[in-house]
């Protein structure tokens, strides 16, 4: 496995679905910073299950403890260790798929990998390991606004064929995107996504959807060409999350189709430095921030398990039936908006970390 | 900088645009492989400019030297050096640019993070820095393809609105590709392709593209979850190339918008192992290769430096029109195919050495 | 921080030594292996504080808990989360010390670093941040075993000027170190050792020892040069060990006293293989193993916290006598011994890991 | 082959012994620095052979090419390329040793790790891998001095049984150690050392010593526990380079036979900053600089190659007389002086670029 993430800002998750528990150790978060269980609660319960009829019924209050690193309320610049217990596990919803794949999950790769796997609910492959990338997130999220103001925001843009329109990269807060139980901040847009999703869980069927996010007041210069751009580890934080088949940052795939003319940000002087008209690089260029809002999309598909009868074989290879128990969700991206800010958190800080003397 | 990708097999590369040569150092590499400068020139002389009218003027026969690693014509187990000198570098091209910052080009960025830049031609966050990748990562790709007969091929999808319709990722080769100098195996849509882009240089323009990649006969239990799941480790070497601002593995993004009973893909028996009978997937599941064919689509701007005439601020901040000199190729694509193949390469046989007793 | 340790298998230690608790997630371990908690109590057992008169009083049964990981006994291959609550805190015996950094100790450092550390007990410099690695060491140590026969055993070479005689490094086992509470297998040096601890512990003084332990059974071809060599390795890991003040394998200072005629250690024919008439080289040439036991010490210092009074100054600068309170080891190589096994069980453990298809 | 070192400043060498020619790229170096080969160049002409009658008969000038990083000057925080090409290379000396593995040196082991070697002289596990090293330290060590005034002095401390007297570790400077060919600034031992390494030349032996290194002013706070402490990163760069045996910082190995009351170091106020009166903590404790100087040894054992015939048998077991032809130094320490010297400089370079915002 490879459960850690970061070069100075270290995250290292642990836990699966149906086992005790789940959590994280963050290390290299920086020292002095005013920190308690509730600044990370917040993101757990927008992402915690049962929280509204769009997902799972899996009871989890998600409650954090912090086991380490911080004093009468401050951090003391060593790990943060983190842990949710599981309360509400029901391995025993998992027994008639030990002996069948489900499609498009991971039984049959873990399988394959491990030559055993977690017998119930995925494991570590559940969309459950997330909650210790979302507590040490949370941190990243709050030094990074206290330090240098940056503003990390997630809203849901398409649930299947429903798209938001037009969203103001440049003011929306959290807030404006919990109006809404789907996390889309443009109204009759999410009406019609809760909608999709409320027959969707009707018909025992699952549907995909599509995350936006925008980082604002990332100063210029921060990231690491070549390998390490921004956009190359938020496309690794992003495709690391369950369930993503897509990320675009930028103009995306639709840049694809313009011309360079048109394509291109000129210059011009904001607030005594240069900033770009539009913003069609999506706040990186050449790897590296150039102080515009970074905005990027990631895309998620219809999760694997559905209470739909599929026909497919068993491990064995024998054609069978499957109509999948368990409690999930008909869509995940209400959910993973704070996913998405949180491992976006989580790269930012790393290379607000890394960037130093670049100069003498 | 981070110059530095993989974690088993590991890549460095170094050099600027129009310094002494570019170059990159493989460790990691399997011993008894048999290697000569051969085997790496083919893919660098795929990406060369000046290969055909669709690309730059620069004329870089891209001799590749090795430097260490081999004797006999057999890799010793240690580290490759891998060089070609810069023959054609023009500086003086650029100095009417060293006071203006190309508009979506790394020259402002660089800037800003080292206080330096190189003089000409953006340096290290030129598309040349990728002739280091793509030394190593032909070696990669032998020795994939010898000890387990992995096959990684690439293509032209889309340039600007025209696409190529089906390809077959099953049969496709590498001559295949080659047929036409745009390398879209699609011959209607391939003539159509080049028709844009001459008519995009003569406009003094650019224009962007979109690549689809597969991975064949990749066996199942490949890649590391959590964070290194193949696809984010894809995700993160697609993204680390130039111009690149999207990228998607198996349904990508037209799968957010479909349903879970459509998008799921089946097992059946397929010759000893399961399969499965769709790939919406792409060819993994949970992070992990699933045996499938791992196909994956890398988005490309249009590049950014143009002679069109372009209202722009210098570094000063003062108003300035800018008519960029220099050798620029109007459309990356054709010659990014060799590009995307290589850093497949390097992932893959990353996950190839880390694949290993994960069972007793 | 860093708190994290290993390329493949990799451990990720967190908590203060009168914090909550602490603990470590093991990344890597292969899965299918036999483990409870029993298995790593061991070790921490042979590590816990007050387990003998030699030792602090600091009462801690030191239980470890697996947080995941396992499943009906079995390894999953994925992190092992493992936690051990701290019981025995007394934060306020280090009150006096607040102001105070005592000499030798690192109090200033840590706050010199971080403008902040821990109130009590040195937190996260404290030895009790071993016991995290120890439990992740347990069970490296384990699959060692159980897959290759590896057997890792440490002892007591000397405290102060006492020092043991011969010990036979083919066949020592724990259970002959154990058998004195110092920890070392020659009867009559074991016995000065405890009285010169006890005598003084009385005077309210410390003193240093050091360590030896022998990896057998390890195969020939293990480790990764340049950097990564296996003396290299080793030595980052003991030094690691809070208290520790030098390294040596083999033959170590004593060698640079000798003759490349005497030192060379001669090839024989021994059971098919290639041995070593003698071992000077400790195990490893090259940086590599050579399939003898690996033979390395490790030096502590006498520990810093001690009650007898001190002439020093405080953070102010102002002169001061510090007398320590707190529970503290006279000496810390008797339970130091299962720290240094449980490191080299992670260095092996990480080499055995990335040992993989070198060759064709 | 693990041929990187370093978290943000990374060397990755390559180049084999008897090759074209070996080298390095370093990364992470800060931009703005002034730099030309004629810096780098010092160092290797400390370490190059041929340099004395006390060194190998090899004659390489040894000088440095820079292939990329720099322009007109001054760094550009980009990758730093390093060649210098091998021109004396005698393959055919090693024809006789191909079937049988030199005592000690590292034949077989590569032999059994990678199931095939370099024909001649060590390839990689040759001290002349570590030419890169050199190179690319003294880019480090340049830089460290230039920003923070430290400075980096080793000298030989022991040939075999001849040891220096007390070295004043606050003032000695490079010229001091290079009044004598053997490196050792007390002339009476300096001469008896010289002394022995032509008899132990003359008797086709070699033999052993130690080197003692000091650096001066680096900033207290320096240095990432747990795993990268100080003392940890440079015991694993001291005992990665070849033929070391052993490390020791501060008080060291004899530190363990003292009480904790002689051992600590008390406090004083100095120039406005805590110090402290002696100094056995070697400049570190807890694995973080406390502003005291760094001082360490590290043990060379003898060169394994000596021209005395040495009975042993061959790759088949075949018993055997070997008397090694090739050209070999009696004693290495000598030489070793610069590559300690840069590895050090390589350490500390990466924590000062680790060493950021800690504090709020």
């Amino acid at each position: 496995m490879s459960s850690t993430f970061g070069t100075l800002l270290k995250v290292t998750t642990f836990g699966e679905s149906h086992g005790k528990g789940v959590g994280a150790i963050l290390d290299g978060c920086p020292a002095k910073i005013n920190l308690s269980e509730k600044d990370i609660q917040k993101q757990l319960t927008r992402r915690r299950p049962g929280q509204s009829k769009l997902t799972t019924k899996r009871e989890e209050a998600d409650l954090v403890t912090i086991l380490s690193g911080i004093e009468r309320g401050k951090t003391l610049g060593v790990p943060i260790g983190l842990y949710v217990a599981n309360k509400d596990q029901r391995p025993d919803d998992y027994k008639t798929m030990q002996s069948i794949p489900r499609p498009s999950h991971a039984d049959y790769t873990y399988q394959t990998k491990y030559g055993i796997r977690s017998a119930s609910g995925g494991g570590r492959s559940s969309a459950r390991e997330t909650v210790g990338r979302v507590a040490a997130g949370a941190i990243a999220d709050k030094f990074l606004y206290e330090i240098f103001g940056i503003e990390i925001v997630a809203w849901v843009h398409a649930v299947g064929e429903v798209e938001a329109s037009h969203v103001d990269e440049g003011v929306i807060s959290r807030e404006d995107v919990d109006q809404t139980i789907v996390r889309c901040p443009d109204g009759p847009a999410a009406y019609k996504m809760v909608q999709l999703i409320d027959n969707v869980k009707e018909r025992d069927d699952s549907v995909g959807g599509i995350i936006t996010c925008v980082c604002r007041n990332v100063p210029p210069g921060w990231g690491e060409p070549v390998f390490d751009k921004v956009e190359a580890k938020l496309a690794q934080a992003m495709l690391s999350i369950p369930s993503t088949k897509g990320f675009e940052i930028g103009s995306g795939f639709a840049g694809t189709r313009m011309f360079g003319s048109q394509h291109n940000d000129p210059f011009v002087l904001k607030e005594g430095r240069l900033g770009t008209t539009t913003n069609f690089s999506g706040g990186v260029q050449g790897g590296i921030t150039n102080g515009e809002p970074i905005v990027f999309r990631t895309a998620f598909k219809p999760p694997a398990t559905i209470s739909l009868p599929q026909t497919t074989v068993d491990f064995e290879g024998r054609k069978t039936v499957l109509e999948a128990k368990g409690r999930h969700d008909p869509c995940v991206v209400p959910r993973a908006v704070p996913i998405v800010e949180c491992m976006a958190a989580l790269v930012i800080g790393d290379f607000a970390l890394r960037q130093q003397f670049r100069q003498l």
